[in-house]
C-alpha cells in the first residue's frame, strides 16, 4: 500500500494532529509523520515533497497554524493530493489558518478540512488511497459502519435520560 | 480509470463549476456531471452517492452555494473521497458557503478547495485518481510543469512591461 | 395536540439543548427528542422528517454545531416548520453553525433562532403550535407575562444595590 | 384562514421583500402589509404588534436592514410566530442585519432566515399557517413537488448543455 | 444639573455597566439608573424614554447585549442624545451588539462606544452635559489631566522594570 | 449658540460627509469644516482640537476611513464630545474604519455612528448642542415629527402599490 | 544604494503592486521587480530570496492575494527584511490575504502594509534602506513634507466648496 | 548602531512586549521602551517621534491594544519605519487592534506584524537596522541557524514520541 506522509509545522501542533496518526493506524495505512516547517525548514520541505510520489507516498497531510503555508509548500512541490488540516494556534482561533490553506490560487490545490479536524485528515488521506485499494475502502466502509451504529445507540441510551428527566418535570 | 462525478446543487452554479468540468477533461478523466440538490432533491442525491463507488465512480466534487450541504450530504453516503467546492452565491461572498462545506463533524470529511476554486477542485479530484495511475499522474505532471513555464514566461514578459514603464518616468 | 419533535445532531449537544426540551414541557407541549445525525444517520433522519406531518408532529426542531446541515437535512423532507438551533461547537463560536443553518436556499426555509438560543426554540415551537391552539397561546401569553414581572422585579431589586452602592461613594 | 403581517422596515426595503408577499398569495394565504418602523413609527409597531393575534393574524413576518430591530420590536409585543428577515441594506451586506435579528434574548424568540431570504420567509409564514390547516399543508406539499420536479428537469437540460460543451473539447 | 439615566437591558449586564455609574457618580453627575430592557419590559422603555427630557433628563446610556436593540428603542422615543454601551454577553464576544447598537438607520443616532466600553459611556456622558456647564467641563478636564499625569508616572515606573529586566539579561 | 466642527480625513470622504454638514445646517447649528488628517497633518488636528472649546465650539464630528484613528486624535485633545464617523474606504466596507473608531481604550470615549452614518453624525451633534438649547431641542423634536410623518405617508402609498400588484395576482 | 526587489505573485497583481514600483522610483530606489510565484515557481523564490543579501539587495516587497504565501516564503529564506503587500484577489476582499501575510510564527517576520497598500509598501521599503542613507532620507522628509502641504492645500480648497454649498442653502 | 524604541500604549501591554525587548537584546540591539499612549499622552508621543531620528533611533516598534492608533501616530510623525505590534487587549482578540494598525492610509506606511508577534516585531526592527550594519546581519544569520537547527531536532525528538505511541497501538 502506498504510504500517507503527516507533516506538522510545530511540535506544539502534535496534540491537535495525534488523532489523525491514530485514525491511519487503526486503518492499517502506513504513515510516516514528520516536524518540517515551511518556514523554518523549507528545503527539507522542498526536498520531502518533491521526492515524495517516488519514496512511496500516496498522499500528504500538513498540518499547521496561523499564516499556515505548509500545505501551500507541499502542494507547490508535488502533484500528489495534499491535505491541509489548520490547527487553531493564534487569538484568531483558526480563521487565520483555515483561510490561508483553503483559499489557494488556481493550479496548486490542498484539501482542506475542518479547523481542527484531525480525525477527518486522517480519514480522507485512507479515503484517497482506498480508491485503488479494495481492502481499504472495506475497512472504511466497517469504520463508517461503527460510527452509524454507535450513533444509533447513542439515540436509544438518550431516550433513557430523556425519561429520567421527565420524572422530576412530570411530578 | 475510475470517474469524477462532478454535482452542482443548482444549474446557476454552472459558470463557475465549468472550469472543473474542463480541467478534467483536459487531463481526460472521465466525468459525469448532474444538477443535484441537497434540499431539492435529497434522494437522488443519496441515492447516487451510495452507490456511487460500485458504478465506477473514484471521487466525487460536490459544489453548492449559500448553506452549502451538498458535499456533507454526499459523503454522509459514501466513503469515497469528496471534494468540496463552496460557490460565491450570497451576499455573504461565499464565507457561509465555506464554512458550510469545511467545518465537518468527525468521521464524514470533505476535501475544501477555495471559494470559487473550480479549477482546484478539478485538479484535486485528478490527482487523487492519479494516486493508482500513474499514466495521469504523469499527465498532472506535465500539466504542473507547463503551470511553471507559463509563469516562467510571464516574468520575462513582464521584464519587458517594467522597462517600458521605465522610461517615460526616467526622463 | 401536535407533538414537537426535538433533534440534534450528538449526544454532546444535550446540555444546550436540554432547556428547549424543559421550556417545551413547562408549556405541556408534548415533546419527542432523538440524537439523529445528518452525517452519521442520515437515513433515520430522512425517514423520521418524512414521516413526521403524518407521525402527528407539528414542528421540528433541529439542533447541530459546525457545518449544521442536521435543520435543512429535516427540512428538505418535510413541509413542516423547522427550526434550526447553532450548537457553539467549535473553534468559531457557532458562526460556522449559524451561517450554515440560516442561509438555505429559496424553497427551503429555516426557522433560525440565536447561537445557543435553546430556550427560545422551544418557544418559538411553542408559539407555532399555539397558532391553532387557544389554550396553549395563553399558556405562552402566561409565560410572557411571567417574564415581564420578574423583569419589572429585578429592577426594583436593582434600585437597593444601586442604592448600597451610593453610601460608600458618598461619604 | 389566519392572516399574515409583512411588516418591512422602509419602503426601500420592498425590492427584496414583495417576493414574500408574492409567494403568500400563490399559496392563497391572506396577507397585509405595511411599512412600519422600530424607529420611526415604534407606537405603530407596538400599536399593530399587541393587537395582532385579536385581529386574526396567525404569524408576522418582519424586514429590516442594518441595525434590524424590527423583528425584536414585534416580537416583544406579541407571543404569535414572528419571522425575521434581515435585508442586506448596509456597507456590511446583512450581516448586522443577521446579528441584530437573530440574536435574540431568552424568552423572544425570532424565527430567522437567510439575508434576502424573502421568499423563504412567505414559506415559512404558510408553513406555520399551514399546521393546523390541512388544505394549505397540501398546497405546500404541492410547492415542494414543483419545485423538486423543477430540480429534476434542471438536470435533464444540464445534460444538454454538458453534451454540447463536450464537443470541442472532445475533438 | 441634567441628570443622566443608566439603562440596561438585565441585571446581568450589571458588572459591566457598574463603571459607568460609578464615573458619572466620582464627576458628581446625578445618575438614576433602571433595568429596562427593550424585549422584556418595552413598555417601560418607551414610557421612559418619551418622557426623559422632561423629567430632567439631558442624556440616556443604554447598556445590552446579543441583539442589543435597547439603545435604539430609546432613540426612537427621544431626542436626547442618547449613547449605546454594547455588552459582551454572547458567543459573538458583543460584535453582536456592536453592530446591532451601531448601525441606525438615518434619523436616530446612537452614540455607540467600545464594547464593554462602560467606563467612556459615563464619561461620554459627562461630557455631553459638560457642553452647557462649565463646571462639569472642569472636573472632566482635571479628570483628563489625572489620567495623563498617571499615564507619565506609569512610564517613569517602567523604566524601573526595565532596569530590572536588563540586569540578569545584561550578565 | 456653540459651534459644530466637522474634521474629514481626505477631501475623499466629502461625498459621505456632505449629508451632516447639510442636516446641520437645516438645524441652523453654526458648522466649520476642515480636511484635517490625523496622519498627513497631525499638528492641525492636535491645535484644533486642543483649542477648540475655548473658540466656541460645542461637539466634534470626526470622519475617517481604514485605519481611522481622527477621531480618537481629536478624543485625545479635548473633553469635549467627539463623534466618530466610520467611512467606507477600504476593501473591508468601513469595518476596520468602525472598529479603529469605536474600540477606544478607556478615559477616552468617541461617540461612534453608523458605516456612513454622515446625517446621524449630523443629527446627534445637534442633539448634543440642544441639551441646553431648548429651542434647537424643539427644531429636533419638530425633524423627527416629520421623519414619523414621512414614514407614515410612505405606508400609505404602499397600501397602493400593493393593491395594483394583487391585481395581476388575483386574476 | 541597496537595492529594492518587488516580487509579485502574478502577473495579475501588477496594476496594483504598480504604485509599488512608481513611489520607489520616484525616490530614486534602484527596484528590480518579478513575478514569482510561491506555489508556481516556488525554487525561483527560494533562490532568490537566498542569495539577496548578497546580490545587493536591502529589502524585498512581496505582494500576493488569497492563501498569500510569497512573503512568507521569502521570509523562510533570508534575513532581510520583508514587506508583505496583502492583494485583494479573491471574493474575501483582501481579508485572506492579509491574514495570510501578517500571522507569520515566531522567528520569521514580514512587515505587513493595509491590503492593497502598494504606494505604503514602497515607502516603507524606501524607509528602510534610509536609516542608514541620509540622503534617501532626506529624499523621504522632503516627500512627506509635500504630502502636508498637499493637504494642508486641500484645506483651503475645500473651504471654498463649502462657501459655494452654503450659497443655496443659506438662501 | 542606531537604536530602537519599543513603545507600548499601556504598562498592561508589557507582558505582551517583553519578548519584543527580549530578542533585541539578546541581539545586541539598543533599546530604549516608554509607555506612551496615543490617547493619554498624545503630546509625549508626538515629541518622541518627531525627533528620533535626530536622537538616534533607527527604527520604531509601536505596541497597542484595541483602537491601536500608537503605530499610525508615530508614523505620521516620523519617516523612521515604525513596526506596529498590535496587542490582544479586548473582546475581539486582537482584530480591532490588527486592523487599526495595518490598514493605513497612502503616505503613512506602518510594518505590522502578527497580533501578539512581539518577538516578531524585535527581529524585524533587528533585520531593519542590520540592512546597513553586516555584524547584525551576521547575528541575525546565527539567530536564524539556531531557529532551524531546532526545527530539525525537534523532528528527531518527534520520531521517538511517535515511536512510543505506536508500541501500544501495534500490540
Amino acid at each position: 500500500m502506498k504510504k500517507c506522509a503527516v507533516l506538522m509545522g510545530s511540535d506544539s501542533d502534535w496534540p491537535v494532529v495525534k488523532k489523525c496518526v491514530e485514525v491511519l493506524r487503526s486503518l492499517e495505512v502506513p504513515v510516516e509523520a514528520h516536524v518540517y516547517s515551511a518556514h523554518r525548514t523549507p528545503d527539507q520541505v522542498a526536498g520531502f515533497a518533491s521526492s515524495a510520489r517516488e519514496n512511496g507516498f500516496g498522499v500528504i497531510v500538513a498540518a499547521a497554524g496561523k499564516a499556515a503555508h505548509l500545505a501551500g509548500a507541499v502542494a507547490a512541490q508535488t502533484t500528489l493530493p495534499v491535505i491541509g488540516l489548520p490547527v487553531p494556534a493564534s487569538q484568531l482561533d483558526g480563521l487565520d489558518a483555515l483561510l490561508s490553506t483553503v483559499q489557494m490560487p488556481p493550479g496548486m490545490p490542498v484539501a482542506t478540512v475542518a479547523i481542527g479536524g484531525a480525525e477527518n485528515a486522517g480519514l480522507l488521506a485512507a479515503q484517497i488511497l482506498a480508491v485503488g485499494d479494495p481492502v481499504l475502502a472495506d475497512r472504511l466502509d466497517a469504520h463508517r459502519m461503527g460510527i452509524r451504529e454507535a450513533a444509533a445507540r447513542k439515540d436509544e441510551l438518550f431516550q433513557a435520560t430523556l425519561a429520567d428527566m421527565a420524572e422530576p418535570a412530570g411530578r
